[in-house]
């Protein structure tokens, strides 16, 4: 009876949920967040996060799709231009769906959309503000010592210079999931422990990043045919985690993290480390911060936000 | 009789349309871009362009939408954890659909997708390669004189600083609808002839560049109440005219354009002239071109891709 068409197949009851805030939407990417509390008898004004996202077209049903649409509403015509909407039977359009439930005050707040602010951190920032803070942070990159010792992930690793200062491992990051080549996404983790970020890069690592850029490169084309001229290779200030490492994407997939306010070259880094070897220990570097990170409240404390 | 639920609401044909080739697809923003074929008794073969994009969702129907679904399929449960396919009535899940037709060859090069290369521009291949292709072509920006004196666009403009060599006019970028803030752009164009892009600025250029930074802000939170921290503020290399202007972004708008291989942030360029009045001149520069591009096929000649 439960999976009756026309009648809701699980446990989950949606019809029943009433919608207590939008945290959060993306007209591009056509998804929603939605705060909603469960008031069916069981329900009790229990919290849920639902989350909504329509699905891409693919290209094997599209054929299909064109044939069995219920209506073509006319909304525009100019000379050869015209605009519809298109409706099509729910079988052909459906859209993924995603239940926190039951959800507490943290998944709330994890979901909910958060103002984002600029920081311009000078050399003395990274000093006074920035690098005690990460140190007073008990990072785990436990993790990121597994892939290096060969005790985790092991089998898919791409490519290891084994070298200990200048040698790197490099892996598919766990975004891509490897069934195409649109949204490649690598990262080359360095052997050496101790480079936090850009803000530790000297001269002394010209070697270990010519390495990434060479290597890494020729191991991308190939084991994935994707050349050079056609990957992002860049690393991100802040960092997600504090031990060296280098994101390679293809270039025409609009990775996420790739923007200007937090992507920087691995060319340009090699080159501004060439010109002057203090380049990044002195210079002023600009990162967005979301209104919930610790980060940010250091710099509001310190009068520098 | 052409309006009936259920059938054709206009002329365009699209069940009788058949694939010929998907000229590019967005899983992210989920759209596809079709090259179709009309081979009904009227249609004899005729070309069209068929552009489908899902719709984002709305506030004001979403519990509606929940209210009226006609299936929800577990696809996955874990823990608190769970995902759906949830199937909705056609109605409260349209799709846009934009049509040229008949297409010409014209239309279908200019959606088809093309592969992106990334170019290393040493100083000395933009005064052999680029500065004489740029030369070489007539691009027309009479457009921008135009707003400059104020012949176009003038009831438009949000801020001038009307000094003929450190001035500049702010306007709303075209790409804005100005419906809401999410999406803000706007561009400093400057009053100063000659400047065709970041290659040509030196250190005489910075009181240009600081009125922008200084006023651009001043002028917009004054007018759209977002402050400077929450403005990605930056050049394109290689910018889509040559004549200098700025682009002013809200930070939490992913906006096109903004990555790390076309976007210099302004704070970036500034600090770069003060270091040396000479580093644009000199410094290899990175940007990435689509196949079609005229300067891709003469990096090729040259042998510089």
């Amino acid at each position: 009876e439960s999976r009756k068409e026309g009648t809701t197949a699980t446990g989950f009851p949606l019809a029943d949920l009433s919608v207590r805030k939008v945290l959060r939407e993306s007209a591009r990417d056509k998804t929603i967040f939605l705060h909603g509390q469960v008031n069916s008898a069981s329900g009790d004004g229990t919290d849920a996060v639902v989350i909504l996202e329509k699905t891409p077209f693919r290209e094997e049903n599209i054929s299909e799709l064109l044939k069995k649409h219920t209506k073509l509403q006319l909304q525009m015509s100019n000379d050869i231009y015209s605009t519809y909407h298109l409706y099509l039977p729910p079988e052909l359009n459906e859209i993924k769906t995603t239940v926190v439930y039951p959800a507490t005050e943290k998944h709330l707040q994890k979901y909910l959309r958060r103002e984002v602010y600029l920081i311009q951190e000078t050399g003395a920032d990274y000093e006074t503000i920035t690098l005690p803070f990460i140190e007073s942070q008990s990072f785990s990159i436990q993790w990121v010592y597994n892939i290096l010792e060969k005790k985790a992930e092991a089998d898919r690793i791409i490519y290891e210079n084994p070298d200990p200062t200048d040698g790197f491992v490099l892996i598919p990051d766990l975004k891509w999931d490897r069934k195409q080549l649109d949204d490649l996404y690598l990262i080359a983790i360095c052997h050496c422990r101790g480079i936090k970020s850009l803000r530790d890069l000297t001269a002394e690592h010209l070697p270990l990043l010519k390495n990434i850029s060479k290597e890494g490169k020729e191991a991308i084309v190939k084991r994935f045919g994707v050349s050079g001229a056609q990957l992002r290779v860049y690393l991100h200030y802040q960092p997600s985690y504090y031990h060296l490492h280098v994101h390679f994407t293809a270039l025409s997939y609009d990775a996420p993290g790739s923007s200007v306010e937090r992507a920087h070259l691995l060319s340009d880094v090699i080159d501004n480390l060439e010109l002057d070897s203090g380049y990044y220990r002195k210079r002023t570097l600009t990162f967005a911060l979301r209104a919930d990170e610790p980060l940010l409240k250091k710099f509001q404390e310190a009068g520098r936000v």
